[in-house]
């Protein structure tokens, strides 16, 4: 009986084994994972050793001691050959990260992602690895920072059906829309505000004009409705065209612009309905009071009514926090961890070329 | 590769053990689970398999012929020596339940509960004999309802550190309080509405005065800060007392009211403040907007700032929706069906007579 009794269930980490970690790509996140991992807060269960980044020689000279004198390389096949569980997987788009992940699967590594773009456009391939190989695959960290939501769709609402889903899935976007409502100033102020506190880069057009919430719903898809659609075929409409005479219409109406994403489905008839948009939300609603750089959802099931979800989702911190959380549920997976790596041929993986969504609209 | 491609992890219901299940009370959210794991909408890896209810014989036969059938019994004793791997314990109170859970981990079983009791009085006990016997105990369904806060917690937020939660757990005094808001009724006439809706017992004071709150408050306090509290150290003021003159106020100062169940712990200090009272939230507020029979959650966390939760609380429906989402973890959990069961004499178990909280306050 210990600190940790009140765990959910038998994988307590309690019975966690003790598992050694490589990050690939220290960027803001992965370097948050780092310090965490060899700060005075770190983690009983999770050992950080190796270190993977294009520039390698750089980043560790700038590290504390206690990060500097670990295995950094700039080699990937580093990673792969030495006796670390759990690769986390930092780095950003789709190539080489997808063949780094799917590496690191057929190398008995499991593996956590915080990269959109990976699950987005290989999930489905990659998971069905990660199974064959008894592995685990967890990508918390790449929808809506610490918003849980991954966990809840996933998990808590497996006993469900989802029927409808609608969320705030890019923290820029809403960081510009609601500081436009708060103060009134015009986009273009409020996205150099937004770069100028770190929340959105210099030319934010994947944030607002929704590519990168597509990619999220994408996955969100997969998870709440067992379907497979690629973030390209989700219809999205631009925010860069909200300005003050939207705001003053949508005040009228009683609420405020906030960049929505949705999704429903309609099972009986294979109905799938997806779009990213800036759209009215009333006030009083959960969209309209998230303000700032957050994720929020509205999850609609036919048992469980609306689940509500909501949580900050920039900064390195936040999504660290989530990234870790996935590598100690891998750590408390016994099965995942203490068999030796079983190194199964993959003949084949399937791609993602034939979309259900275009079958099932 | 099928239609659960893209849950979260290696843990895929595609590699779900098929576990056989048994429901140990058939009351409201016993008879809901029965119903889902019957019906036409079932989940492909829970069998269902047997039922016990001290008034057996009269349930069954006012059941469907698919639900009649299985094995009824009011011997708790059938249910151990039968071939379940899952008991679903959803009888109210104290005891038995807390004797009855006991003694299904000693025979090898792994536990889902919906009774707060059971894990507010015994949970920590419970938790390290389930993990002995590498089994699992989950309690999703105990703490509001749909609501996924025990995940969010216990898992979710397993890399950061909780601060302090604020929290609506109990949905009768919701009810009843957001109904004397928008209706200006009485709070007699409130829980009068409440009980006909099917949401209030008809005397409905630990609802009101706090203890249920408490009770599920005690349970986060253990998942949140690793620390155990007896439900009966939680401060608790009634809700009974509140009226029109309160609400005016509340009105003035921007806000309304709702019971809250407030924890914050101080790490540095030791120091745990918990309490349940009814309290003034502000207008656009998760909470003042928080309306009906239902649960929210604001946990406040050291890296992942504050994460927002919410769901519906009451009926059967919701709650089985929890449970189930429990059965299926453990289904997914390769380790806790697997192997034979062992059974470990158990010299003793802890009991929760000393206060961890006496001393920390």
């Amino acid at each position: 009986m210990g600190l940790n009794s009140f765990q959910t269930s038998g994988n307590s980490p309690g019975d966690a084994q003790r598992c050694r970690v490589g990050i690939l790509g220290v960027g803001t996140v992965g370097a948050a994972v780092a310090r965490r991992l060899t700060g005075p807060d770190r983690l009983p269960h999770l050992t950080l050793t190796h270190l993977c980044d294009r520039r390698a020689r750089d980043k560790q000279a700038r590290q504390p001691d206690a990060l500097a004198q670990l295995a950094w390389t700039d080699r990937f096949d580093d990673l792969l050959a030495s006796d670390i569980d759990i690769v986390i997987e930092t780095i950003p788009g789709t190539e080489p990260a997808i063949d780094y992940v799917r590496a690191a699967l057929l190398a008995g590594k499991s593996v956590v992602t915080s990269n959109k773009s990976v699950i987005a456009n290989q999930g489905a391939a990659l998971l069905t690895l990660a199974e064959r190989q008894g592995r685990q695959l967890r990508y918390e960290a790449a929808i809506g920072g610490a918003m849980p939501i991954v966990r809840a769709i996933g998990d808590g609402l497996a006993g469900d059906r989802v029927l409808r889903l609608d969320a705030i899935l890019n923290a820029t976007s809403n960081a510009v829309l609601s500081n436009m409502e708060a103060t009134g100033c015009s986009l273009d102020d409020a996205i150099a505000e937004a770069c100028a506190a770190g929340y959105a880069e210099t030319n934010p057009s994947e944030d607002l004009d929704g590519a990168d919430a597509a990619a999220k719903l994408a996955i969100l898809c997969g998870l709440a409705f067992q379907l497979r659609v690629p973030p390209a075929a989700i219809e999205t409409r631009t925010t860069m065209r909200v300005g003050a005479t939207e705001f003053a219409k949508a005040k009228l109406r009683g609420g405020t612009i906030r960049q929505i994403a949705h999704a429903s489905f309609d099972r009986e008839h294979g109905r799938l309905e997806a779009w990213v948009a800036p759209s009215f939300v009333p006030n009083g609603s959960l969209f309209a009071s998230t303000v700032g750089p957050r994720s929020a959802a509205v999850v609609s099931c036919v048992y469980a009514g609306e689940i509500l979800l909501g949580g900050q989702a920039g900064g390195g911190d936040a999504t660290a926090a989530a990234v870790l959380a996935d590598a100690l549920a891998i750590a408390r997976d016994r099965a995942a961890i203490v068999p030796a790596p079983v190194l199964v041929p993959v003949k084949q993986i399937d791609g993602l070329s034939d979309s259900q969504l275009a079958e099932a609209v």
